[in-house]
């Protein structure tokens, strides 16, 4: 076959191709894609008639394994069980009483319809994350919402956590539906409504991943996002507005319980800086049926490493599996040594209270107490065991250390009257004058 | 042009090139890269006749910067001003009086001949990683070497680090010189002269990059890898011969001095489980003059980013730099603390001495300060500030912060008799007994 032949063939069959492709070609959004459904629908079910593949995907969530992650998945695990100190430091709280794994989204109105933390004072800003309904009465009730009776408002809550918490019905577009959000967005400057798609794979995941509190007389679920999102930038937020959550009945202060910060503690990290959205790893991309697909299966990528870390990783799934265990496992034994260190401070304390210890002194000790304790629950109530900041959260868990024992050298001061020797470098790098050292002295 | 044409001239085109090459084709390796420089030639100029690209890298470690870095760098920085917790912890000792940062390769005989810690009494394995002349003075005078007086030796010493510490002269192999580590690859069941190429490329550099200890009456250098690489393992080795380099005045007990752990620091880290070595990174492959070279400018990875880094890694090296000291200053803000209290702990102990605290008491108080100061000396001896292993740098900070903390609970327990309360979770994680709170009691 001559050349000019050749050529002639391949003309026509890119022709061909370019004709069949131009009869699917509208001006507006493929109708594929887009399907109208109505504004307000809320069942998922509703929107798997449309989109039958990604409804697949959330279905799964169902489906409850840890199998191929080592430090959480999608079980009901009993955390109480898991890390016996988190018993002792929640003492006298909720969360002392049960404290389970959070399991799919499917799930989220079961579960919280049955955990022992919901009591018959309990109050609608518990529903916040749980129902696709919530965003509605907000809009229905106003601030209201939030300090109504949990039990009052348990025949309008219908939806778990479904397609419409994060997606426009009729658009299908990214979307951010939840109040605390939207005002927490706007304190920073930020329009919910003008997000680029890369921002919203992230920020609609942070609806709900992220440390929160009930702030006023409204209970209004609330960021504390003002100064920052690191745990030291939550923790000033706190103190300097003098928050708790309950009293530690043996710590004798008022402690700050910590929520999932999943969303600040990426924050910084290698993934983030890269550019990544929670999305890319925990609903990446897949192929399925010829189509370009988000995974809605939202789970570990350890479930998907191929599809979540060899879209840029180049090693094998064993290999990338290996070193999320090599921070995840230095992680956990830290944590637990850690744990228990803030016990023996809580221990420390009441013991001193009990021998009449010093009051002025004491009262140093619970304070650092509370700041030890606040950095530990940011770190078990981070759902990645180190994994979304390795660095931020080996940092954190360092000053947890350092805070509990400064409080139980606190609390013996108290009851023995001996302080510690302190030590501080001298005040500039330059200066030559001998280090200040302080003796133990009596208080 | 018909299509037999155009093949007909690929053809000859072809031809063309493999006669070419051919023309410098041997059996052998190639005139241009094997030189047979006579065996024991150890100046560096002398190679430099034949490979003059690697020696212009050489020299340039005469270039004293640290532009580019932030921690650390080739100028000879004074750690105890930068530092100061560290007078403190080496009280007693030589590194107390001068401890600089490291200069290059080209420097090692200049610096080592004017540092304060070489007295009339040092001895000969003080040259071991200073002079090229070493392998061969070893092999003349056997283990005797080690433990001759510094100054006897001096004269022999004519060399510093040079091109032969790594290279035969006669092929340009790598080649493992030192006799420190050959008998450390021998002792655990790895032949020194049967290492890979890439094997070569981390182990030459091992062969000084490492933490020693001067071995028996002969004092003959030794690397404690018996047990392991890591701190843990390293500690493990010589807690078992209840090992001590001097004795801290105001702690009272035996300390370990860590030189250096860059190698056994490396392993583990998500970089070498990458496949790389030392030279990958240190040590670059380049362009120069048309041929492919390893860099002999043997200093901080960003110093040359885009060699190093960029070669697997895609992002600018702006972004590559501000990962790097995401890690370096958290890591440096930590030692710093954990360095404070360790410090802290000597004093505990001190006072507690003075005041006559119960002996066994304190005697434990000691031993856990020793072990305190193990590992925050290995992270402040380490050269990358936590980069070549961000999670196990992280984590020995983590311990030694532990252990300086439980070492000053012990010394104010000596010296008032009151033990800090400890707490332990139940046994098994399935267990479901109450966790066992110990209070404080008298001892």
């Amino acid at each position: 076959m001559k050349k000019h032949q050749i050529l002639f063939g391949l003309a026509a069959l890119l022709l061909l191709v370019l004709v069949m492709a131009g009869c699917g070609a509208k001006t507006e959004q493929a109708v594929s894609f887009r399907a109208d459904i109505p504004a307000g629908t809320l069942a998922a079910e509703e929107f798997g008639k449309f989109y039958p593949k990604q409804y697949d995907g959330y279905k799964k969530m169902a489906e409850m394994t840890n199998e191929g992650t080592k430090h959480g998945g999608s079980e009901e695990t009993d955390k109480l069980t898991q890390w016996p100190f988190l018993k002792e430091i929640f003492a006298g709280y909720g969360f002392a009483k049960e404290y389970n794994e959070d399991r799919g989204h499917v799930y989220t109105l079961d579960d919280v319809k049955k955990i022992k933390r919901i009591n018959e004072k309990s109050i609608s800003a518990c529903w916040t994350c749980k129902s696709a309904n919530v965003p509605g009465i907000v809009k229905e009730m106003g601030d209201a919402y939030y300090n109504t009776n949990f039990h009052e408002l348990k025949s309008k809550m219908t939806e778990p956590i479904t397609c419409a918490n994060c997606h426009d019905p009729k658009t299908m577009n990214l979307v951010i539906t939840q109040p605390p959000l939207r005002n927490a967005l706007q304190r920073l400057g930020k329009d919910p409504d003008k997000l680029t798609r890369q921002e919203l794979r992230t920020y609609v995941c942070a609806q709900c991943h992220v440390e929160y509190y009930f702030a006023g007389e409204n209970k209004v679920v609330t960021f504390p996002w003002d100064k920052g999102f690191t745990p030291d930038d939550v923790l000033d937020y706190f103190e300097e507005m003098n928050f708790k959550d309950w009293d530690h009945p043996k710590a004798g202060v008022g402690e700050i319980k910590v929520q999932h910060p999943e969303f600040e503690t990426f924050q910084g990290s290698v993934h983030q800086a890269a550019g990544l959205a929670c999305a890319d790893c925990h609903m990446p991309y897949k192929m399925e049926g010829g189509e370009k697909i988000s995974s809605h299966w939202v789970t570990s990528p350890l479930k998907h490493i191929k599809e979540s870390c060899m879209t840029c990783h180049r090693e094998d799934p064993e290999w990338l599996k290996e070193r999320v265990l090599y921070t995840q496992d230095k992680t956990a034994e830290m944590m637990g040594r850690v744990g228990n260190v803030n016990v023996e401070a809580i221990e420390a304390i009441a013991v001193a209270a009990q021998a009449n210890g010093n009051p002025a002194v004491l009262d140093e000790a619970r304070k650092l107490q509370r700041k030890a304790q606040f950095y530990i629950d940011w770190v078990g109530a981070e759902n990645s065991m180190g994994f979304h900041n390795p660095q931020l959260i080996m940092e954190t868990l360092n000053k947890s250390l350092d805070l509990a024992n400064q409080a139980k050298l606190k609390a013996i001061e108290a009851q023995t009257g001996m302080a510690a020797p302190t030590w501080q470098p001298p005040a500039t790098a330059e200066n030559a004058a001998p280090a200040s050292t302080e003796p133990a002295k009596k208080s």
